[in-house]
């Protein structure tokens, strides 16, 4: 399936600065006449809102397969009711979080064969891809800093071990080398424009006949 | 992997009395100093009753990849916390429901692809199936009539056509008759007692040396 408009992904560890960088991508889009659909993962419409609390829950003690089967509904119904819909209406979409976050996580993070997971990715999306991928690269305990910044308390994820989350950025990172077309690699150690102003120049190719 | 006990499960389109059949069973196979352990499907644990929660309710508008990954992830919960840890202290384990719901749901009822079902099916379940089977088989119409008694609303699932449920029961007979070492057949227009007494006969095999 061939996508009119840009679908957009960040992806990255926590703390790297994702939401910032995506209203100020919003921004200037906008101020470009185009119009943007944000969304995130898990969640993004009701039913996937819904599946996002019952993984990020504590009490919900899941395994890694009952895990992975909960994003991939969750992204499945954030396909079919946000992301095509959007698409079809000539708006760029821009989510927080896709496909490569199970790579990244359930593959190099939690051990499960990543081939395996490309194919229920493809099965939970329909074959639905990104056109570019922001990997927002920051270092873990730098990222674990500012998300515990104003929080007593970290959800089932966050409390995994610093271990889990440099084999987590180590898998984004070997990805993005594996599709180096896709993906657009900013590390974090920058300032929020320079890091926006990267985001930016890579986008511009795309600007001319989507608005 | 093999079991030590039997796994027993217990299919069919809605109506059939399946719960009635097995709380007999469970009481015959009790009388003979056998643990039991029931679960059901979607559910079984606290985990899956909350995706079971989510799939059945009017409101969530599911599609159908999005209600099978549910399914799928409800089920590997419920394996993982329920059947194998029961399973592994030498109880029986009988769910109302498993693995064929999904293949004569979703595969026969939606149209989904039977050998993707399958595959998808053993990435959730670790390849966990049923040393038995029995499917309850009845008239689609007759079946309805016994839900509604009594009852004054209908669930997202039940609400689907019959032609629907014609394909489901099409699709469970078709399941049985590929795998009818598995599969124990029992149309439902007979007694409880005789539906009953054709189960047990089924499983008499099995009793001995399981106690």
């Amino acid at each position: 399936m061939i996508l009119k408009t840009p679908f957009i992904t960040f992806e990255g560890t926590d703390g790297a600065g994702k939401s910032t960088q995506i209203a100020l991508l919003k921004e200037w889009l906008v101020s470009h006449g185009i119009s943007v659909v944000l969304t995130r993962e898990p969640g993004g419409c009701e039913t996937a809102e819904a599946i996002r609390e019952l993984v990020l829950s504590n009490k919900s003690d899941l395994g890694s397969r009952g895990e992975l089967l909960l994003y991939l509904a969750a992204r499945a119904e954030n396909v079919r009711q946000v992301i095509l819909p959007a698409l079809e209406q000539g708006s760029w979409v821009i989510s927080d979080r896709y496909a490569d976050s199970t790579f990244a996580y359930q593959g190099y993070g939690r051990g499960l064969e990543l081939v395996e997971l490309m194919n229920l990715n493809a099965i939970a999306t329909g074959g639905i891809m990104p056109m570019k991928t922001i990997l927002l690269d920051i270092d873990v305990a730098v990222g674990k800093e500012r998300v515990m910044k104003g929080r007593s308390e970290l959800d089932r994820l966050e409390q995994s071990s610093l271990d889990f989350f440099e084999r987590v950025r180590h898998g984004f990172l070997k990805l993005a080398d594996t599709d180096s077309n896709r993906f657009v690699v900013v590390h974090a150690d920058k300032s929020v424009d320079e890091i926006q102003q990267k985001i930016r120049n890579a986008l511009t190719p795309y600007l001319h006949g989507h608005s």
